[in-house]
């Protein structure tokens, strides 16, 4: 019996992982569904196709990928902490890059179509979801990745890091919910409260985002998904740091 | 220096609860601003001003009073912990009373004015914002001021109550922004891209409560502002728990 208990602890955490996987992944094919099949596909032209390149890519880069480089965290708690760290490093790169095209996308879209910018709620919590998500990758570059910062203040800011990284992907989860309702009501204002396949399709999406981020939430605050501090990497860290500063070091 | 560094962090506390409670209020007042001044105020009578309750009631009930029902915890954090339950359960009680009468507000608008309800990715999200709302002060009652439940339960129930308080805060939050988004779209969609006063004043209600939602969280997750553990208590709690049942007592 006390043997099957971090045994099924251990499946249970599989079973979540997994879960914000199929959600994750769910939420990116649903939006290629909604843009592609309802919304006339993709393009790169200035026209509404390109618009539908904006969803897609902030599903997928600020939301998907964006939780999965957190998750590393917790998937690979046993690995080593400089891999695990550079393949965070990565993913957020990648999600940056994605969520920067889907940004010029609509810019794009509203320069060609002559609508103005950055007028609606949706506007400015993107904007700032994105500039908040920059400065946070550049920061983690600069305090972990090449740690530049003293030991002391890397300790500090690692609890902020860890914070805000939670906090902007609940707000990346947040725009897109009022992204889904804007181009609703743009789209399909008359038949969206006939429960029309479009707008049920839409709302179960937004279902889906805000389950992936319940599920990402618990996985990354829950105490015993907690990467396990190893002895032989603090000692490590400690003589390089005694040799280098002579603090006690921290990393995330 | 040493003596200094408690009190600084004190301040600092005390800081950010005012400010919490300076947005959180702000909220309230600009929510109340925008029914009132820019949509013709409030009525009880099946109009277009009884569903302006709606959004007066959601962000007073279920973001500000929810939001600080669970900061009681943190600002009375060396009081009795019965009376903080007590204190925290009669606030949620509050919330859940404004907010059924918010509710009721907008179904009773949509049945005078023949809107269907529960179309939209706002409306599915409010109902199971509410809903759970509601399942976890009935929980939170059995659980912790008349505790049903064995001392294992509850210890095991406790980290699930808190993550879940959070996760349905931040949910009414994000609710509340497509409801915004909603609102706009449907009142003063042609106006709304030349930042008309009543977007840019709903916007800003729309920050001012995500700023709300991020403080809050901060507080409420932070190490060093949780409730210190209490010997006398614990003490006197293991004492009427070896009694009753034999188990070790664990509550929040």
């Amino acid at each position: 019996m006390e043997e099957s208990a971090p045994r099924q602890g251990r499946s249970v955490f599989v079973g979540l992982v997994g879960a914000s996987q199929v959600l994750g992944l769910a939420s990116v094919v649903l939006t290629g569904v909604w843009m592609g099949h309802y919304r006339q596909g993709f393009a790169w032209n200035g026209s509404a196709q390109e618009f539908n390149v904006h969803p897609l890519c902030m599903v997928l880069g600020l939301v998907f990928l964006h939780g999965d480089a957190i998750l590393v965290y917790r998937v690979f708690r046993n690995e080593a902490k400089r891999n695990v760290k550079l393949l965070h490093g990565i993913i957020h790169l990648l999600a940056l890059i994605i969520s920067i095209i889907g940004f010029v996308a609509v810019f794009d879209y509203h320069r060609a179509a002559k609508i103005p910018d950055m007028y609606s709620l949706h506007s400015w919590c993107g904007m700032a979801t994105l500039v908040l998500f920059c400065i946070q990758w550049v920061m983690g570059l600069l305090f972990f990745l090449f740690p530049v910062a003293s030991s002391g203040l890397r300790a500090a800011y690692l609890p902020v890091h860890v914070f805000c990284g939670l906090v902007l992907l609940v707000m990346a989860i947040g725009t897109s919910l009022m992204g889904i309702t804007e181009k609703l009501l743009f789209s399909i204002m008359p038949t969206y409260s006939q429960f029309t396949p479009e707008g049920v399709l839409a709302n179960v999406l937004g279902l889906l985002l805000v389950l992936f981020g319940v599920l990402l939430g618990y996985l990354i605050t829950r105490e015993e998904y907690k990467r396990p501090p190893n002895p032989e990497e603090e000692s490590l860290s400690v003589h390089f740091k005694t040799l280098t500063e002579g603090g006690s070091p921290t990393s995330p």
